[in-house]
């Protein structure tokens, strides 16, 4: 990924407290993974819906603003299919659509075993914002 | 909140760990707060999707496992409408429908103006597994 | 409604094909309903979810041009809870966010015995276009 | 498809009426066609996002009780990317999770370019009637 997009993902305060890390990001795409731990888990000892979505969201973060301009989550869906314990959860962002306003991302989560976890599904609005601006001094 | 659930809420350790607290949990409704801190932001310097989204999901596994059975999230839609980087963000559900199997919930996040941040709307499969079975030694 | 509105309403072939009929859209409520037919069945000879939809798509559209610009959806999602076979069903679109370029909608829709058959929250994008420049001369 | 799957999607009153045409429903996979009329247009003259959810719903259908068991919905997400005037519109189910109870499909619908117009999303809920038992004399 390029610097800016580095930048961008390197300030995400929320998903580094998790021990999200984005791998890629990039035209669009981006990957990252979160390995589970005792932090990540639910009242019944499987990983928290929140912590998956958590996950998605990174990724779903660096993949809408991998074009280095500024985008914000309007709308998401997300469906859960498995529960579990342990392992590292991985997801990869694919851009379904794009134009100058809005995009949309499908991103599955998946577990070691290659199962889906969840599958996330959002559109961002895409501002005019450059995202270096963010932190000019 | 009765004795089970409220031990079901207490061993939630991914809310506990953002700091998330519900504050109530009973007959299907629930509530819950967030102080927004540092770890919460994104990097754009709001609070992150990922940390409204778990508050509301918090909010979400209190009301709907307050019958004493283990609800399940299937599927979960997430509305952004309002950014904003400081204060507490209060969540309410609402059960707008429930039968044996399956359970709809709505729930509105606020700030502390009142203004609706996100509206979070979810479905869980109802196990008939009883709560507290879950820690049974 | 104000002529225009009504206007706009009245050009809504799909929904009049399918004997849907609003009856109100103003400052961003609307509602509108739809009597059960044969037509609107599935294959279990349940109302279709696509004609559940299809009354609350229309009461949003209703609802979300009501302020005289065009509005365009770009996300749904729809929770369903109960199946009907005959009567009339009712939805109603309550506005829950507003803003230049986005807005949001819950609609419930409801058989006659008030029981919520469906839940739909959609968002769209408002453009500049005013609804009456759609058929200027 | 085998007879049982034929019979069901030849029932399937709501989508015939609106000119959608099964073509395939097998083994968690379907695919439709929809050619745009007059009669699939709203008020903007484009195609009524209701009808682009039926199609879509009614290949969701076709997929989902093509093994022969009855699955209804309970949760869809669909978001638009492209307003289209004419032609022909395809929609192709794949089913990305399967178990006793749940199942999960994604649907693009696209046009005679091959342009994504909208995604699907859409989770049913599995019961153990059997298909052909609808239509027991």
């Amino acid at each position: 990924m390029n610097e800016n997009v580095r930048n961008f993902v390197q300030r995400d305060a929320f998903a580094l407290n998790l021990g999200i890390r984005v791998t890629r990001a990039e035209a669009g795409q981006a990957a990252g993974t979160m390995v589970i731990g005792p932090e990540h888990l639910n009242s019944a000892g499987t990983v928290h819906g929140g912590a998956v979505y958590a996950l998605a969201d990174a990724v779903f973060a660096a993949a809408s603003n991998s074009h280095g301009t500024l985008a914000m989550a309007i709308e998401v869906s997300m469906s859960y299919m498995k529960a579990v314990r342990e392992g590292t959860l991985t997801a990869e962002a694919q851009e379904v659509s794009l134009n100058p306003k809005l995009a949309t991302y499908v991103i599955p989560v998946k577990d070691e075993k290659g199962d889906l976890v969840a599958l996330f599904k959002g559109t961002v609005y895409r501002k005019k914002t450059r995202i270096e601006e963010l932190y000019a001094g």
